[in-house]
């Protein structure tokens, strides 16, 4: 068989602000892969099927000389971002042609992961969409339901609040939180939106684009468990009406990046922070998720999708040419649910 | 005997900058005691001794309507801080006349507890000065043992850095992370202070009106451990500068609660406590002090105090009369060590 157009997903240069299709990432098709003979040296050959188009891909934009801790994206190569794949071969003995994988991958039509690659293989035994393993049943729900399982440590009666609630993390934390019988107050930034995340049983849900979030949490706080996806002037607006004691989990979505790539909105309460015993987590799912929290993540999700009870949102985008653009529409809240991009059904 | 005068330090009204001698607190002799006849009710009556003027006492100062949780000082009512003081009469079989206390107490010359006071009688064994009771041996000292023994989780070889490192608290964690065997590094505001915490073993101290912070820690990071007093500015060059999984635990001294009563200077890095995995940890001491870490603070500190191992700066001003004033120095940072006010010698 010839060779195949292999079109990727490239990093072109560091941002400065919000990525611009074609130049921050742009769509390259000059590469070709002979899907039968290139060599794999141990390893295995992907097609890639989902890729996840996430908030937190800006952070990986930065400049290396600013950011030491976080991996950064290189110029020239293919952005990575959580995908799933079917192998076409593999010369790993513990992968099979056929088998679907879960893992961090480049942005490419077809990949080739070395002979110490780590990825998930999926089973998919409830048969749900594909798609979903890079989002609720992914690293977005793996997040909520990681995170939630070591940081929120709550009791009855909790009052916990959720921003971004529609989000991928969000909705799954806002029903982890109703399935402990918790009294939940959501926000998220429109109507569409807000309805969503009543549906899923919120108690108090309101747009932040039209109520002011300080008064909703002066009338239906304290809170006692924060679930912070935005930072600045609501974090203030959070510290301001927590109970004595109260936890504030961090994983800041897209309004953390604005306006600068260094900077993010500043707080100025954290002086709350002493005056009632409030402790904050940040996290990285990945480095913080042991072998039996993933073994509990995908024994209980995928079921709970399957049988309705775990529900989310998702926007699906065909084709791997519209990454810069989806990658773009994240950043600037436009998308209607998870963000995944079908690069390939099957 | 013929009542005797009892002044009285007291709050005047809600403060809105730095408190003003004389107009938010003011010290004040109209009252008269009669030591052998006021009633007690089952209580005591305690002379006291030796009281501690702290940098947080300017949040209890704020306005009610503002502020819910944090206990705030009454109008026309002496403020009340930590202090030591001896027992005259005692109608509470618990406690018996020439013992000793600590507990907070409110700023007068003598004051009647009532029967179900709940203070520490003080031994004194080592017989160390009765002050240091309210300082390095009291909850400056309890804050820097027990948020230490709670929060810090130290591994061998990890990086500390403290603000304020001259003061009560600062100087104790910086004597605990030295025995641990960590490096530490520290920052003070004089070159009297930098000394005093050289002195006591710290690797890296600067003066921070000299030298930059954010500099220091680029050349003597990354930060494994953040012990912040300060919060604002700073925070944001520690939070670049920390290593992953960093923990830092605040404890606000005064700027803080600068330029107003209810803002600190901002932090725009919080998105660094996702990135990094970093943990803070906001604590009041009377609240996370169990009794065995009480315990074990009694039995560990006077002694180490007494033998030398623990060291500390003191300043004790005399007479009550002078404490509206000595709130205000502590607040500009003008005290050279722990400001306690002598109320009575013995």
């Amino acid at each position: 068989m010839a060779p195949v157009k292999n079109g990727r997903h490239l990093f072109k240069e560091i941002a400065s602000g919000f990525p611009e299709p074609g130049k921050t990432t742009a769509y390259d098709e000059t590469q070709t892969i002979d899907l039968e003979k290139v060599p794999l040296k141990g390893g295995m050959l992907v097609k890639i099927l989902y890729i996840s188009i996430d908030p937190y891909l800006r952070f990986r934009m930065r400049d290396p000389k600013e950011e030491k801790n976080f991996p950064l994206f290189k110029i020239g190569e293919p952005i990575d971002s959580h995908a799933v794949g079917r192998i076409l071969r593999s010369e790993n003995t513990k992968y099979k042609a056929g088998d679907h994988v879960y893992g961090r991958l480049p942005q490419e039509q077809y990949t080739i992961l070395a002979k110490d690659a780590d990825v998930t293989v999926i089973q998919n035994e409830e048969n749900i969409p594909w798609s979903l393993y890079v989002g609720v049943a992914g690293m977005p729900g793996q997040t909520a339901y990681v995170g939630w399982r070591h940081f929120a440590k709550s009791k009855k009666g909790d009052t916990v609040f959720v921003t971004t609630a529609a989000g991928p993390v969000g909705a799954t934390v806002v029903q982890i939180a109703k399935a402990e019988g918790l009294r939940v107050i959501a926000s998220a930034g429109s109507k569409e939106k807000v309805d969503f995340v009543k549906s899923l049983g919120a108690d108090v849900v309101f747009n932040y684009k039209e109520e002011d979030t300080r008064k909703v949490l002066q009338r239906e706080g304290p809170i006692d468990i924060y679930w912070d996806h935005v930072g600045g002037e609501i974090l203030d607006a959070v510290l301001e009406n927590t109970s004595l004691g109260a936890t504030i989990i961090v994983r800041p979505s897209l309004t953390y990046s604005i306006p600068s790539n260094l900077t993010c909105r500043p707080v100025y309460r954290h002086s709350l922070i002493f005056e009632r015993d409030i402790t904050i987590y940040g996290f990285r799912v990945h480095v913080i998720m042991s072998p039996e929290d993933r073994d509990s993540f995908y024994k209980e999700i995928p079921k709970a999708i399957a049988s309705g009870r775990m529900r989310y949102r998702e926007q699906v985008t065909k084709g791997l040419e519209n990454a810069p653009q989806v990658l773009l529409d994240v950043q600037l809240g436009k998308n209607e649910g998870k963000s995944v991009i079908e690069v390939a059904r099957e």
